[in-house]
């Protein structure tokens, strides 16, 4: 079962949105065993529209569409779809309560005809419940293809494809098994990787694919496995990823499973009732605003100090003056107060710290561009590393960010193993 | 001059990345008079990659791929351009120079045959330099279309793009002036904008098309004009945003130029020789993160505190135990104190506070889901703000983060003229 995902906006092709929609889709889709087989960005344009309906459905067999259904003149999806279909605009009755309702509730100005309008849709369309917003979601069946068209917000369309159309596709349709296992490497670079693994790559079986994924100091190698049979598929992959173990062990850091590493470690943490608070410099708040991004992070997370300046590393964190004169502020020792100093200050069981030069100017420092330490306290107490993240500011950064978690999550599992 | 993107890679498909180098190609190629006709993500995949570069080249002159040029046997694209352009690969000296000389002073790894070989290019292709990694960009020309091919990773695209690809692009071709103009609205909805401005937007000129963008309690309206005459453009543009203010200037807040807001009010602070710092509850690091972001941002933001338990709010940044107790941890005497708190720590001038109830719990406070109050801090005082910001935790964090935005630039603008 192949689907293609077809978003329609101008914002998207003159660059002034970024489409997180289309990743959203693809990994909910896999993970029911539905292949996307390309995501197709167009658009608003009528033409443009019909021929790009007309092109996925010869090479798919779901086509999942977003974008261009607003209440304004520019959005017209709704109108193409009607076209394409051959179909007419009926109000829908159910769908005008529930925009009304909207409006009742959370917005100030009047409700007016054009947001009535939004309740206008094609006969051949099942209504989807948008419980977000005013614009529904629309399935259509026709010659065994199925088309679903949802709004670009990108609240709304999860919450349309998690409550309505992944349910329906599970439902409906039978669908191979997709399993994806990813290991994460780190400490060399994919070539190298490719060297030592060549010949295991060489013998995989056929229905399981690999992937190098470099990304900012780590090597992500990923396993597809397609097939029926989903026991046998873990089976399968299992026994490869152990073979994997046995030459390059060493290097495997763990497994990407569907939550980021910082959920991961709030899990480990909350399982040992254990408490994070960070202490950023070159990070800048990432650290923070990744183990915040989570509902209920609060009870892991308890805070961080960001500080730009020498002196709130001084006033905010207790670190000495006489410190940073003598080491300079990017520096281990810094990095070691830095973390104390946040550990202490937010009362918690593990701090992580960071300052570096991130570039392109060398700022408070002389440490050569790309200098990082990262200190990581624990109960047992504190470490601090050395690195150079190279000659890119955001490089640098993500760099930064990708070693401290790894650090903080090394820390948290020994710890927890030790006791 | 139409282009289009196709971006290579399994891992786009899967949802496991999200495609961020597609807009930055976009609004680059805007900028300079190409417009983007269609963006095409496709998988590792020979035929599939053979059937979109021919797609492609019978819809747009210029192709620009990017992905699937690492070293290893998954990432076919150089092969796939050698079949295409039926074409053999060379060893080129000079970027086999580079590969080694990256090797030798980023890398700890020896380099192998598998890093050489990145110098072998197809005979037709240009090479095009590549600072930052090993992959080199690739330029082809044939029966008058352009075919360019980059690597994946984004700063090294970004670096290819911007040395290379778009000098050339200026060089070798006349392109017509594409001109976007976009007003920053808030306090109305969009269906309430389209009523108020229906007849202005009918009697827009046949080359200017005008979009609704909403975001997160803004939305923004954006011009687009097309032509030969750039200064005719520009007039054009400014006569219908004249007329605009005219029938809703109230609700203008602004344009959005090419730098993002936080950047806009950071150049603000900057002029003035004027600081801030963030205290962050319910925004949880994103203010630092997004004013520590650029280049040389230590000149103006001095730090955050983010806190997210109640005995930071009291411990860092000096919020009374009382004051909590008394009026609760979300409201507007603790998002005044902690706003003061901030600046007085960090000796700022601006200090921004959120503290509000992102759900889907209600955490430390009764207040209700998407209750949010914000504090700006100003040399002049401190001024609060009330806000509900609906039902989905990520809305209420985007839109507490816009608001803070809003309200600050406000403020800075305001002090500035005042004085």
């Amino acid at each position: 079962m192949k689907a293609e995902i077809i978003t329609i906006g101008d914002e998207i092709l003159i660059g002034q949105i970024i489409d997180t929609n289309s990743a959203y889709i693809s990994k909910e889709l896999n993970k029911i065993g539905v292949s996307v087989h390309q995501i197709t960005s167009i658009q608003d344009e009528r033409e443009h529209i019909l021929q790009s309906l007309k092109e996925a459905a010869e090479r798919v067999d779901v086509v999942i569409i977003t974008g261009g259904l607003g209440p304004t003149k520019d959005d017209i999806t709704k109108k193409c779809l009607c076209e394409f279909f051959n179909d007419k605009l009926v109000r829908n009755q159910k769908v005008l309560k529930h925009v009304e309702d909207l409006f009742a509730k959370y917005i100030d100005t009047p409700i007016s005809d054009l947001n009535r309008d939004q309740a206008l849709l094609p006969s051949k369309a099942t209504a989807l419940h948008n419980e977000y917003g005013t614009a529904p979601g629309m399935w259509f069946e026709e010659n065994n293809k199925v088309f679903v068209s949802m709004p670009g917000v990108p609240y709304e369309m999860r919450g349309l494809m998690e409550r309505e159309i992944i349910p329906r596709l599970i439902k409906n349709y039978s669908r191979p098994v997709i399993l994806h296992k990813t290991v994460i490497t780190y400490g060399l670079g994919e070539s190298a990787i490719a060297e030592k693994i060549e010949s295991w790559e060489d013998d995989l079986p056929k229905n399981i694919k690999l992937a190098y994924l470099p990304n900012l100091g780590r090597v992500r190698l990923r396993l597809t496995a397609r097939g029926d049979n989903e026991e046998q598929l873990i089976d399968a992959v299992d026994k490869e990823i152990m073979k994997l173990h046995e030459i390059i062990g060493d290097i495997i850091y763990g497994y990407e499973g569907d939550d980021p590493v910082e959920l991961v470690i709030s899990k480990l943490l909350v399982e040992k009732n254990w408490t994070l608070s960070t202490a950023e410099s070159c990070t800048g708040g990432r650290l923070a605003s990744k183990f915040t991004k989570a509902p209920g992070s609060s009870a892991s997370f308890k805070g961080s100090v960001v500080c730009y300046s020498s002196e709130s590393k001084i006033e905010l964190l207790g670190v000495s003056k006489e410190l940073i004169e003598k080491h300079s502020v990017v520096s281990a020792e810094v990095a070691k107060a830095m973390a104390l100093g946040a550990k202490e200050k937010f009362h918690t069981d593990f701090a992580i710290s960071t300052t570096g030069n991130a570039g392109p100017t060398k700022g408070d420092s002389d440490a050569e561009l790309g200098t990082v330490f990262i200190g990581i306290a624990t109960p047992d107490g504190v470490n601090t590393h050395q690195f150079n993240f190279g000659n890119h500011r955001e490089k640098v950064v993500g760099k930064s960010l990708n070693k401290a978690m790894e650090l903080l999550q090394e820390s948290v599992i020994k710890l927890r193993d030790d006791n």
